[in-house]
């Protein structure tokens, strides 16, 4: 693959750098290969670019410490959660310092009343959850991967929920964060909604690692529905599916979650979770409130998608077989990778406004028929999001050079209807590219200002999000 | 009054430079004095710090022109839309040329299937939903004064859906914005979430004039709902309320407004808008949602405030009745001022985690039974936010600093409660002191150098939200 390792270019370590970072961290520093290894590759398709050393922090003041030595000597520092980002976020392209924060994996505070949790940023969405079970409270955000809470605040991530409850751009209240220099900030506090001053928390949601580094993290929580049921739905194409969840939407439905997957990548779960789910597109809904409240809008969405040509509207209804569904859903992403075994999958991740999303992901699955290489697509189309994953035999390198034309091809599709080259998975190193078509060299122009005065020796995540201007 | 008037420091106006302004824009510039006054002023209790000049700009070009001659040469400038801020934002401290953009009132596009509209900054928010009308859809932040959506943008406004609906900070996708060198940017897209870069939309949210000047605000909107009804509940006293709101939350019941208004507020809004409600505590509740929906919603909220002393549940059902008490509600400041006729209002906006709100408004009643003046207390109870309606002798320095005192008094407790000094009418000059107290020095520092990086000749409605550090 013309991967970007090609570019890596490590900056030189000064002499006596190394010594006192061990020194300060014992045991929970590391320069072993094997730890470079792990902390230099990610679930995107590139080989791994290595850093030069990793530590395993425990608290913010170590990482304090860790953010003000790298700053007085101009190293490179790369924040690491669990390693689940998709575009290349946690190589390390200038060497430098992964930093582990799954070390700092405790819950700190549930507020229930609140319906708050304070974590520290290496907590991962299962494991909050896990520690909700008997409070009646969730955290909705659910990435296919259980990513850190810090992670996910890096990439500004979300999931299948996002349509009821938003992203973490809309579920956090506030965060700890590490400077560049070493200073230790909170961002915001507990109030659900403030004017005082500048948005710092909004600013650090989504800066993968290039503006301070997230210790903790405050998100908002939501009371488990009453009742929730969930129905999958047959469609004889796209296009039926989508003008369902138009009209769904419209009428005011407030569906927990609706996803789309297409043949293949129904025909890749059938496998892959050993369902007899029907090999055509289809919806996979689900509904949270009352149980008065989820049957109406059961009811509702039946009629309306069969009103769309919608075929075979199916229940599930036990939590069984609901999770099992789900599962199924989130595992989506090894199911397509086992229609090819070996194969590297690269994921594309545009959104644009729903009324374009039919036209787009139309235009965008007549291209992939052209591929060399087989593809599944799914898609959180309630909020005009989808991916197309593309399985790549990992020697090819003219399957890589196809899929990134194809890729290149989405992007500029789906900017031309006002839409994003990344809906969740951020920009990281396989983006980059596509910065300044969406958002324009003044724009862009801003965002360097940006990362210049939080980050004025730029040691996070250098190289990372934003393209040189010319 | 110890207002700040006595602090403006005019910055010197370069020779040529009000002459240039002239001839561009002809008989849409004016110096006249009247003109002058009325963009010098804003619904807070300063007295007026007039501009030197006002231009009334047609487009964003226009916008650019002015703001890149006003950098050009380190004249102030500060955008105007229709006045109603309550902090002292559209003062002109430093003088300067105050950019009145409520010429700018046209409504750009309704995307209806997408939710979503376009509007010149100047456009106000009952214009904007008066523009909705017959597409089924509207949009739901509701500051108490019909302030234009520019406005509403730069102090991060909410009102009384908030609670269902969120305030600016969720409800924006993106931002037409001339920097400060006069550059035209697009913050970002009408895809419903991204993860492509800095999220500069949220940057200039709630930046009140100092970062950029917003032209142009794509925004979400909602189905109206199919069923709404309103009702009103007395409580023994104010905890009884705040219990109530609280299990309301706590059970999902997905309220679109919930509002408390104190004896004092009541009283006032009786004599205002001619109503007989009962003059004891009360929530003013509004349910949305299908019509066996509403009915569940509110049957489960009238079983609540009956469990917790709630007397009096009162249904208004008809669109009139209903339309009656949320025009009084929205006019409850108003009716405020009328207890005291020839008064001026000092209000408060602190806003603290739900679990602590009781207990911070009852303090707070207790102290300001003690004040020389008469008060009223109103809040978005089920956001924690909350406003003490101060109504001064204008005349009276000692009544100003009186008030002056009790509201730091309750910042102090807000922030004490891990809350913040504003909840929605953001800081202007009103608020700078409390800034350092509720953010700390490394968090202002960073402030700074976002603001330092935007707009490095601080000309963008400069001396306002950000306190100077020692």
């Amino acid at each position: 693959m013309n991967a970007p390792s090609d570019f890596q270019r490590k900056r030189p370590i000064p002499s006596g750098f190394m010594e006192a970072l061990q020194q300060k961290f014992q045991e929970r520093f590391s320069s072993a290969m094997a730890v470079r290894e792990h902390h230099g590759r990610d679930e995107s398709p590139f080989p791994p670019m290595l850093p030069d050393a990793v530590v395993f922090v425990q608290s913010t003041e170590e990482v304090a410490w860790v953010a003000k030595h790298c700053n007085d000597h101009h190293v490179p520092l790369i924040p690491y959660g669990v390693g689940s980002s998709l575009e290349g976020h946690v190589l390390a392209l200038e060497g430098g310092i992964s930093v582990d924060l799954s070390g700092m994996n405790q819950i700190l505070a549930i507020n229930s009343e609140d319906f708050t949790a304070t974590v520290q940023a290496g907590v991962t969405r299962l494991s909050l959850n896990e520690a909700l079970r008997d409070t009646g409270l969730f955290f909705p955000i659910d990435p296919g991967a259980d990513a850190s809470l810090g992670g996910m605040v890096a990439t500004r991530a979300s999931g299948t929920n996002a349509v009821r409850y938003g992203t973490m751009r809309e579920n956090v209240l506030t965060l700890k964060v590490v400077t560049a220099d070493g200073r230790i900030i909170e961002t915001a506090n507990r109030a659900k909604k403030s004017s005082a001053g500048y948005d710092l928390t909004r600013i650090f949601i989504g800066s993968e690692g290039t503006l301070g580094i997230v210790t903790e993290v405050t998100v908002r929580l939501y009371p488990q529905p009453e009742a929730i049921s969930a129905a999958i739905c047959n469609f004889p194409d796209l296009q039926a599916a989508v003008r369902s969840v138009i009209e769904i939407i419209q009428v005011g439905v407030p569906i927990a979650r609706v996803e789309f997957m297409d043949a293949a990548a129904v025909r890749a779960t059938n496998a892959y979770s050993n369902l007899q789910l029907k090999e055509s597109p289809l919806l996979l809904f689900e509904f949270h409130g009352s149980t008065s409240g989820v049957q109406e809008q059961a009811e509702l969405v039946q009629d309306i998608t069969r009103d769309n040509g919608g075929m075979d509207f199916e229940w599930a209804e036990r939590p069984e077989d609901r999770s099992r569904l789900w599962t199924a859903r989130h595992n989506a992403y090894f199911a397509g990778l086992q229609l090819r075994p070996g194969c590297r999958a690269s994921t594309t991740d545009v959104c644009v406004p729903i009324s374009r999303l039919a036209e787009c992901v139309e235009e965008t699955a007549k291209d992939m028929d052209q591929a060399s290489f087989p593809y599944t697509i799914v898609g959180h189309v309630g909020d005009g999001n989808f991916h197309v994953l593309m399985l790549l035999d990992a020697e090819s390198q003219q399957e890589w050079a196809e899929s990134e034309r194809l890729n290149r091809r989405l992007v500029q599709r789906a900017i031309d209807m006002d839409g994003t080259c990344s809906g969740e998975h951020g920009i990281g190193l396989h983006k980059m590219e596509f910065m300044l078509a969406e958002h324009g060299a003044d724009a862009i122009a801003l965002m360097h200002s940006l990362k210049q005065a939080f980050d004025p020796n730029n040691i996070l995540n250098p190289g990372k999000m934003l393209p040189q201007l010319a």
